[in-house]
């Protein structure tokens, strides 16, 4: 432990989560710039212990104390608990990085993703960083490195979310009717997969297994879901393109993790294909999955577990010259969630080193 | 028997494929216009005896005898089948309707939609009247509708394609890839489902059970697949725009029945969200099922087994107000194939009828 002093003390809040599951995995693997790991949850959780960097840490409740003492604070809370507690941690001393829905659009919460737009992370009067939602980060990478060089214009969106976008009530409510379905004619006929799961719908308004449903989020204006509208104002805050035009549609699919979304971005001027296949096959973060001679594209169950945001399918639209395809597919808990988290406090980390 | 007596004699070419089951259904379900009803298949499968009108029938060999005599002649077989049987059919006096790619494009052959295009069913110098592709039809219902008042200008749609647009190979796969991982933690890390499905991929490149595979059909120019390249082209022959701009990405999710899709449509001028939904909930074959304040949306769940077509989530794009978004979903054996096969021989015979 000596040889740690000096380095700066990291907080994980919302340890015990799916998400927080996949950041202690992520703590584990990458670089080891951190002192002391604190690991934060609520008290009825305090006390267990959880495994990060070989060693077993116990986990603090959620309180002044937990939070005193620490550098950079990595939230990944429910809305209400982000809105109380981060601006605690951040009056305490911490930068914090929130990876909830509660500061993402306010004017003096920069949202970043350090591939895109990494400088707007030091401009932080609040003393928090916000990070976006799975849905914008399974497909925001690619298209920053795109509109780098074409200049976007105007994007519709169509997502295929897994369900621990969820989090783990999600997966196990998938499980869970997987189980009741398989080996039975259930999802042939009329509203027998609706009897079938009755109550067991968990997190989602439908049965998900053998299904898909249109709708993330809870609704707001217009008909528009939560979900959408996060897509919509995330890619435009961390674009810096207040007036993009976006289009979203957010669909549920019987996946465990990894989302997956059609793109179709229309640009300033004329594009080829071949200028966006060295862009996408040498971006940071991305990865060019894109043969389907040979069958290769990215799936889901290729993607999970993995770190970049991974792109087939690119073709040019065959009736507008300005316009391209994409089919992307990234990791929800990873870069969509604990990864950019755990990236954006590796970006703060890294200021204080050179300070 | 005898009350049948004078009226025409329809085959059914491929009764015992995954549409042909439905058609038989669809032909027990509606009014009684026929005379004698043959079942005609491949040789193997000659001999074997299915019920249609509540009577048994025994399966014919496909040949020439089997289909003299016919008035109308119900094709759903593999494209190079119908390429060599539906002319000599047409030749030997059947107006033939064909389920099949093999003549979709053909200038001398229509392209019919019942509630769309009926006039254009009269103008077929081969005999051959086609039906549209099972992704086609999961939209184009309700587009024509809209497109009637507001006149379309571009498309951009995604699928969310059930295995049974790939026949009974696609529901057996995916039925024992269900099997397969129900229970387990498959689909977690990264190959694991690749691995443990193996060769058991049967008509997909991937395995589709706890995954989205974006590709169906088989490739063609510049990365687009069939499968996308006729929704984009069927879609124009329909509505008669030959020059609509059609953008499309084709996703094969694990659902067995309903193909879904997300539609953003542009048109014309400016349209109103009310003036939209008086539209669709007007138009034949189309059901509106939009209250997502009440947890209203189609799902496959809901809607396989049914004959319309199913629209929810509308809303006006929230940065174009020349554009709306769809979701729709269509039963892919029922008006995505056996239905509107079957829709259109009883607008022959109605011809006949009148004649």
């Amino acid at each position: 432990m000596t040889a740690r002093t000096g380095r700066p003390t990291l907080a994980v809040v919302g340890a015990t989560g799916a998400v927080g599951t996949v950041m202690l995995k992520i703590l584990s693997q990458h670089a080891d710039i951190w002192g002391e790991i604190r690991l934060i949850a609520s008290p009825r959780s305090a006390g267990r212990k959880l495994t990060v960097r070989g060693e077993q840490v116990e986990v603090m409740a959620l309180g002044e104390e937990a939070l005193t003492g620490v550098d950079v604070a990595m939230f990944d809370v429910p809305d209400d608990i982000a809105r109380r507690w981060a601006p605690v941690a951040a009056a305490l001393g911490a930068v914090v990085v929130d990876n909830s829905g509660a500061f993402r659009m306010d004017p003096d919460v920069p949202l970043v993703v350090p591939e895109v737009n990494p400088h707007a992370a030091r401009v932080r009067s609040r003393g928090i960083i916000a990070s976006p939602n799975c849905t914008t980060l399974s497909m925001i990478v690619a298209l920053g490195a795109l509109h780098a060089e074409f200049g976007l214009r105007d994007l519709v969106v169509s997502s295929y979310q897994a369900v621990s976008g969820a989090g783990r009530a999600g997966i196990e409510t998938l499980r869970a009717q997987m189980s009741l379905v398989a080996g039975t004619e259930l999802g042939t006929n009329p509203g027998d997969l609706r009897r079938a799961v009755g109550d067991g719908t968990g997190p989602f308004p439908e049965p998900v297994a053998l299904n898909v449903v249109p709708w993330a989020g809870s609704l707001r204006e217009d008909g528009w879901s939560s979900e959408e509208m996060k897509v919509r104002d995330e890619t435009r805050k961390i674009l810096g393109l207040p007036e993009l035009r976006v289009a979203v549609t957010c669909v549920r699919v019987p996946v465990i993790t990894t989302h997956s979304a059609t793109v179709h971005a229309r640009f300033e001027g004329e594009v080829t294909v071949d200028r966006a296949r060295e862009i996408l096959a040498t971006a940071p973060g991305v990865v060019l999955c894109d043969n389907p001679e040979a069958g290769e594209f990215p799936t889901p169950a290729d993607v999970v577990g993995t770190d970049p945001t991974w792109v087939g399918r690119l073709r040019r639209a065959l009736d507008d010259p300005t316009a391209l395809e994409l089919f992307v597919c990234g990791d929800n808990l990873r870069k969509g969630a604990a990864l950019n988290t755990a990236q954006i406090a590796e970006l703060v980390a890294g200021e204080r080193g050179t300070a």
